[in-house]
C-alpha cells in the first residue's frame, strides 16, 4: 500500500499487492495512509469509469466460469468482506461492482439484528448460512449504521468492534474473538473459499460531507450517526487492531482509500478481477458425445 | 393476452392486463398461444433494448423508494416467480432484467435439491425462509433441468408438476398440493407480498434451436434433457394445469411469450415496472430535526 508521500512504483505492481495490509501482527497506523490516494489507480474518474465498464465483462466471463466448473465438481468459490466506517461506501461497492455480475451467481449476506431463527443458533450458524456455495460469489456487508448496531448485529469484526468502542467486554475476550474469527477464516480459505477482505478507508471530513448529503435522504440517515463521530478516535483504533489482528497469510486485509468513490469502485472491481484471474477456472469438458446429441436433435427429437 | 390472429388493441393497454392468464379456472390452451409473438411489445430488438434501458434508470427509482419506505416500517416487498420449460430463459431473465437493480435488495433463490437443513424441516420452511424481506424483490426461479428435478428440487409449482409428468402422485393429492399453494400465495398477498408470477412460453422447435446451442456450453446440459423432450406434451398439459389452478386474482399468472428473448425481457422488466408503479412507495419523511444535523456537522461535528 502506498503511504503518504511514497514513491509510484516503476511498474505496475498487482493492486492486491500494493493494497494488502502487512500481515506478522505489524501495527496498522490509518494517519498515515491517505483516504484521497488512487495507489495504482487510473488518472481520473472518466478513465475509472471506462475502466471499470472494460474489467465488467471479463469478470462476468470468469463468474461464469467459475459457476461452469462448480457443476463439474469444483469447490472454488469466493467471498467478498466489505468494513469501513458509516457512509464509506459498503452499499454503493455492491451496487457499482457486484451490479457488473451476474446476479444469479450473487449471495450478498447484509447483516443486521439477528432474526429468531438465528438467533436460536451458536454465533457462526449465520455465518455458515450465509456462505458463498461453490461457485457463487458471495458479499458480507454490514447494513446498519455504528449508532444501531448491537454487539451481535454486524459481520464478526464488527461485532468484536463494536464491543471494542463501547467497552461491552474486557480486551482479553476480545483477543480470544480475534483468534476465533482467524481460525475461521482459514478454515474457509482451506475449503477453497477465496476470501476478499477490504477495509473501505475513508477520511473524517469526507465522512461530515457525506453525512451533509444525507440529511435529504433520511432513511439512509439518524441524528445518531452524528454523536458517533465523537468515538472516531475509538473506531479508527479498534478498527487498526482488527487489521492487525485479522491479516494473516491466508485472508488478507487490503485497505482501499475510499474517499474517492471512482477509485473505491475501480479498486475493489480490480482486486476481484485479480483474484478471479489467480483461480483460472475453466468450462467442464463435457461427459457424454456431443456429436451424437447435436445428431438426434437434428434428427428431430 | 394476445391469442394468435386476435386484433392489436386501439390503445396500448397495461401489460399486465394483456398478459395476464384468466383465473376462475378456465381452461388454458397453450397452443392457442404464440411464443414468438410480442403482444404490447416494442417493433424490434433494437427498440426493446433501448426501452429496457429507460426503464431499468426507473425501476433502480422504484426499488431504492420500496427500500427507503421499509426502513419507516413500509412492510411491501415483491415476489417474481419465474416458471418454464427448460431453455425457456429464466437464467436469462434474472440476469438481464434483475441486472437492472440494485443487488443489494434482491434476493434470488434458486431452487435446487433441498439441503440437510431444509430437509430437517417441514417443505413450505425453505420457501418461507428465501421469501424476500420487506422492501427487497425476491426472485424464485428453479435452476435445475428438468431431467435431474425430483419431486422435491424445483419451486412448489415445478415440484407438483414433476409429480404429475412421473405419475409419482395421484391426482387428487396433485389437486389439493394446487390449493395449498393457492392458499400459501394468497396469504403472502395478504401479508404485503405482490407475486408476480411468470410463464416463459416457449415453443417445441425454440428449444431445439437452444438446446442445439448448448452442447457447446455442456456445463448447461446433459443427455437427458433430449430424452426429457418426449414427455413435451405431458409438460404442457401439466403446466396448463397449473396456470389453470393456480391462477387466482391475488396471485395471477402472467403467460409471457419467449421463444424471443428481446421480448422476454422486456415483458419481464415492464410487468415489475408496473407493479411497483402501482405499489408507488414513498421516500419516509424525517422524523428529526434535519436543519439542527446540518448545523451541527457544519459547526465541525
Amino acid at each position: 500500500m502506498a503511504k503518504k508521500g511514497s514513491k509510484k512504483a516503476e511498474k505496475e505492481p498487482r493492486l492486491s499487492e500494493l493494497l494488502r495490509v502487512p500481515d506478522g501482527g505489524k501495527r496498522v497506523d490509518l494517519g498515515s495512509y491517505d483516504a484521497r490516494a488512487t495507489p495504482g489507480g487510473p488518472k481520473d474518474k472518466k478513465a475509472a469509469l471506462a475502466e471499470i465498464e472494460q474489467m465488467g465483462e471479463h469478470l462476468a466471463e470468469l463468474q461464469e466460469r467459475l459457476w461452469a466448473a462448480s457443476t463439474a465438481g469444483d469447490r472454488r468459490r469466493v467471498l467478498l468482506v466489505l468494513q469501513g466506517m458509516d457512509t464509506s461506501g459498503k452499499g454503493g461497492t455492491v451496487k457499482h461492482v457486484i451490479g457488473l455480475l451476474n446476479p444469479s451467481g450473487c449471495r450478498i449476506k447484509a447483516f443486521k439484528a439477528p432474526t429468531r431463527e438465528e438467533l436460536k443458533h451458536p454465533f457462526l450458524w449465520r455465518i455458515r448460512q450465509a456462505l458463498p456455495a461453490p461457485g457463487e460469489i458471495g458479499i458480507f456487508d454490514r447494513s446498519l449504521p455504528h449508532s444501531r448496531l448491537r454487539s451481535s448485529g454486524g459481520t464478526p469484526i464488527e461485532d468484536v468492534l463494536i464491543a471494542r468502542v463501547r467497552g461491552l467486554a474486557p480486551r482479553s475476550e476480545l483477543t480470544r474473538r480475534y483468534a476465533r474469527i482467524n481460525r475461521f477464516e482459514t478454515s474457509l480459505a482451506q475449503n477453497d473459499v477465496t476470501v476478499i477482505k477490504c477495509f473501505l478507508h475513508l477520511s473524517y471530513d469526507e465522512q461530515r460531507a457525506r453525512l451533509l448529503e444525507r440529511p435529504d435522504k433520511h432513511w439512509k440517515f439518524n441524528p445518531g450517526d452524528i454523536d458517533e463521530r465523537e468515538l472516531w478516535p475509538a473506531y479508527q483504533e479498534a478498527y487498526e487492531l482488527a487489521l492487525r489482528r485479522c491479516a494473516t497469510p491466508r485472508a488478507p486485509w487490503y485497505l482501499i482509500p475510499a474517499d474517492r468513490k471512482w477509485y473505491r469502485n475501480w479498486a475493489v472491481s480490480r482486486l476481484l478481477l485479480e483474484h478471479l484471474e489467480a483461480l483460472d477456472p475453466r468450462y467442464p469438458k463435457a461427459d457424454f458425445d456431443v456429436e451424437a446429441c447435436r445428431k438426434r436433435l437434428l434428427k428431430g427429437a
